[in-house]
C-alpha cells in the first residue's frame, strides 16, 4: 500500500439510474476481484477480497473475508448466513426536503455496494483529494478484507408521516408494534426513521460501514440509537452450528434457514398480492422486528438446572428439546416424563414459541448477544438483541410475542427495553438504489 | 457433545497451596490438550484446544484457537499478543470481611485458569451437580475453543485503605492519577477496588470469563463500570500488523514488542528495587492505566487530509512518519518541509509522544476501539479504550499524559471521560492465586 504522490481527482458521482458497475467498465463478478483497478487508481480499496459467488446473497461465502453480493431481488443480510457480528443505527430524519433524503439514499446505496467489497465508502478514499481534500473515508478499514459485509437498510413507520409524501405508500402492515405485557421500553433505545443493519465478519467493518453511513447522513439524519451486537446468537443457514445465547442455551436451533427457500417465501418475504396498489414497493421486501432484551443473567445464573431446562425446554449442553437426545430432534409437546407431567412444560419457551402452537406461524431470527457496560447498579448490562425478520408484523411477530408476554416463564429473567419496526425494501437491481421505487 | 446421564459428583476444592494441576494429576504440558479428562469425566470440557506453546505467556500462540499459559512469572495478558477481543471490567468490593475476598481470589484464580484452557469455571460446568444442582458455569462459551484467552488481574488505590488491613503494603507507585487539563471525567466510568481485563480472539469467550468472575463474586464484590473494546488498537508483537483506531490511523506503530524483553524489563515488570519492603509482593508486576477516551469522529471527519495527518504526524494511508515513506521508518524530528517548517508539526501527537522528546519514556499499550451507543444528541458514542501498562505510572504516564494534554493537537478531537489505574501483581507460581504475595 503506498500513498498518492499527487491529489487525485473524484470519481464523478453516478447521475440516478446509471449502474456503477457499468461506471467502473467492469462486469459484475469482475467488480469483486478487480475492485483495485476500479476505484482510482488502486489506493483508495482495501485489502484484496476473494472471489464471491454470485449467485445470490443467501449463499455462504468461499471465507469469512469474502464479499457478498450487495444487489439482487433481496437485500443482502437477511437470508445471508448470519455473520458473527453486528452494529445497528436508527436515525431520524432531520430535514423536511424530500429531494435531499432521495439524494442521501443514493449516496448510501453507492457507499454500501462500495464497502461491501472491501472499498472505500467514496470515491477518494481515505487520502482524499488531495492534501487539502476531506477524506471521503473514514479510515479505520482500510487494509480490510470485505468480511462479508451486508448493510441493509429499513424504514420506520414515523417516515410515512407528512414530511415527504410517503403517508399513502406505507404499507398497511407497518404499524407501529402494540404495547406488550411486561415491556418496559425506553423511548431513547426505540423507534426511528430509518435503520441500518451492518453484519460482519470483522466488528471493525460492521462499526467502520455504519459510521461511514452516519457520517454522509450529516445534515439530513442524526443517529437515535445504536447497538453493538458482539456475538450472532442465530444460524440462518444448516451450514452454521447453532450459537448459545447470554443464558448459555443453544439459540435457534429451530429458525428458518436460508436452504429452504420455500419456507422463507411463506415467512420472509412479502409478496406482491400483499400489497397492492401504492404499497407494492414493497414486495420482494420484508419487516424487520428489532427488540433489545436485557437479560437478567444474576438472576438466571442462581436457579438449578432443572429450572433452567424447563424454562427453556431443551437441554442446556445438548440444546436438544426435553425428553429427547439431540438439537435437532423435533420436540414431542404431547411426551410426559416418569411424573406424569409434559416433558416440556406448559410454560417453556419452545412450546409457546413453536409454529405448532402459534398456528404455523414462523419467524427469521437473526440476533445478536450484547453487553453494554452496566446497569448502574452493580451489573453487567447484557442480553440478547432480537432482530426477526417477517413478511407481516402483524400477522408473525405479534402474535407470537403476545403468545410469549403472556405466559413464557422465561419473562422472570428478561425484559424489552428497546423496541423497532422496519420496512426492509426488496434487493437493488443494477442502477437502482435503496428504496428507488418508494420515492419513485 | 453429550449430556451426562446421571449427576455428577463436583471435583472438591483445590486446597489453598495446592496446586491444581497436581490435583488433576496431569502435567502442566498435558493439562492443556487432555483438560478433556482432567475435568470431570468430559462433560465439562468446551471444544478441543491445540497445545499451547508452554514456554511463555508472550509467545504467540499457533492459532487463534489455541490456549496461553495462565502461570508463570508474569501474568498474561499484557506482553501476550494482544489479542482480538476485550471485556474489561472494575468492580468494587461490598465486604469488609478480608478472608471472603481472599476466598474470592482463590476462586477467580482457579476460574481464570480452567477458562483459558478451555475448561468451564468451575467444576460441575453447565450442567451443575444433577437436575437439582446450580450450573456451576454460564454456558454461553460451551463448545468453543480457549480462543487466547487471558485474565489478568489488577488492584486499584481504593483496596489499599483500612478495610483489609492493606494501608502499609500500598506500592509508592500506586497513587490516584492526577488530574489532567481537559479531563471530563465520568465517576460511574472511572476508579475500582479491582480490575479483571479479558482479552480473547472470540468476544464471547472475553465475555463469558467476565461474567462468571462477576457470578463468583455475588456477595464479596459489585460491577462498577465494564466496557466491551470490539477490536485491538495495538500490537504487541513484532508477528501482528498495526491495527487502525477510530480516526482511521495505524495505531501504535512504535508501541513496546513482546519481542524485546530488555526494553519490556525496562519500562513494563517491576523490579525488586523498585518495591523494597512491604510492598515487595508488587515485584514482577506491573501497573495498569485505563483511560476511556471518546473521539469526537464527526469533527475529525470533516477536516481534511493535511490537517488529520499533522495532528497525528503520521501518513493516513501507510501510517509513515510525516516526511518519510514506510510505517516502521524512525519519525525525523528535525526534518523540515518545503515551507521549511518542521514536517511534523511542533504539536503532533506523535512528536509528543515519542520516547525521544520524553525522555526516553516507554509505555506498553493495549488498548481496543469501541462504540457504546450513542451520546444521546445524535452521534455515535465511539473511542479508544486505552490500557497501558508501565513499571512507575508517575514517572512514566503520568509525564507523558501531562506533556500530551497540555499540547497535543489531538486534544481538539477527544475527550478522556474515564480513568483508573490498578496494580498487577505478577504472575502465579504453581499452587498461588492472584494476589497470594499481598494477602500472605
Amino acid at each position: 500500500m503506498t500513498e498518492p504522490t499527487a491529489p487525485v481527482a473524484s470519481e464523478p458521482q453516478p447521475a440516478s439510474g446509471v449502474s456503477r458497475r457499468g461506471l467502473l467498465g467492469v462486469s459484475a463478478g469482475a467488480a469483486v476481484a478487480g475492485v483495485a483497478v476500479g476505484f482510482g487508481g488502486g489506493y483508495a480499496t482495501r485489502a484484496a477480497a476473494a472471489p464471491a459467488d454470485e449467485a445470490s446473497p443467501a449463499t455462504a461465502p468461499a471465507s469469512l473475508d469474502a464479499p457478498i453480493p450487495f444487489r439482487g431481488a433481496h437485500q443482502a443480510g437477511i437470508v445471508t448466513p448470519a455473520q458473527d457480528r453486528m452494529h445497528f443505527v436508527a436515525l431520524d430524519v432531520v430535514t423536511k426536503d424530500r429531494a435531499q433524503l432521495v439524494d442521501l439514499l443514493k449516496k448510501w446505496t453507492r457507499a454500501a455496494e462500495r464497502m461491501t467489497v472491501g472499498a472505500e465508502a467514496a470515491p477518494g478514499g481515505v487520502v482524499g483529494g488531495g492534501p487539502y481534500g476531506v477524506p471521503q473515508d473514514t479510515g479505520e478499514a482500510f487494509g480490510l478484507p470485505a468480511s462479508g459485509l451486508t448493510v441493509t437498510i429499513g424504514f420506520g413507520p414515523s417516515l410515512f408521516d407528512d414530511r415527504f409524501g410517503l403517508a399513502a405508500r406505507r404499507p398497511t402492515a407497518l404499524q407501529a408494534l402494540p404495547a406488550f405485557r411486561g415491556d418496559d421500553l425506553d423511548p431513547t433505545r426505540s423507534g426511528g426513521d430509518l435503520c441500518i443493519q451492518a453484519c460482519a465478519n470483522d466488528p471493525q467493518v460492521a462499526v467502520h460501514a455504519v459510521r461511514n453511513v452516519v457520517r454522509l447522513g450529516f445534515g439530513v439524519v442524526s443517529v437515535r440509537w445504536s447497538q453493538l451486537g458482539f456475538g450472532r446468537t442465530s444460524s440462518t443457514s444448516t451450514t452454521q452450528a447453532t450459537p448459545r445465547n447470554l443464558f448459555g442455551f443453544k439459540d435457534g436451533t429451530n429458525n428458518l434457514k436460508a436452504e429452504e427457500p420455500a419456507e422463507i417465501d411463506d415467512h420472509v418475504w412479502v409478496s406482491t398480492a400483499d400489497v397492492p396498489g401504492a404499497a407494492a414497493w414493497m414486495a420482494g421486501g420484508t419487516y424487520l422486528v428489532a427488540r433489545r432484551i436485557r437479560m437478567h443473567i444474576e438472576v438466571w445464573d442462581r436457579t438449578n438446572l432443572q429450572d433452567q431446562q424447563d424454562t427453556i425446554g431443551r437441554t442446556k449442553a445438548a440444546g436438544a428439546p426435553l425428553g429427547k437426545e439431540k438439537e435437532f430432534d423435533e420436540p414431542d409437546f404431547a411426551l410426559k416424563g416418569a411424573d406424569n407431567e409434559p416433558a416440556i412444560p406448559v410454560d417453556a419457551h419452545v412450546r409457546l414459541a413453536h409454529s405448532s402452537n402459534l398456528n404455523g406461524i414462523k419467524i427469521l431470527r437473526r440476533g445478536y448477544n450484547f453487553t453494554d457496560g452496566t446497569d448502574g447498579v452493580g451489573h453487567l448490562d447484557a442480553g440478547l438483541f432480537f432482530i426477526a425478520f417477517v413478511r407481516d408484523p402483524g400477522k408473525q411477530f405479534v402474535p407470537m410475542q403476545q403468545a410469549l408476554a403472556a405466559k413464557d416463564v422465561l419473562n422472570e429473567y428478561i425484559e424489552h427495553n428497546g423496541s423497532a419496526l422496519f420496512a426492509c425494501p426488496p434487493g437493488v437491481a443494477e442502477g437502482g438504489y435503496w428504496g428507488d421505487a418508494l420515492f419513485a
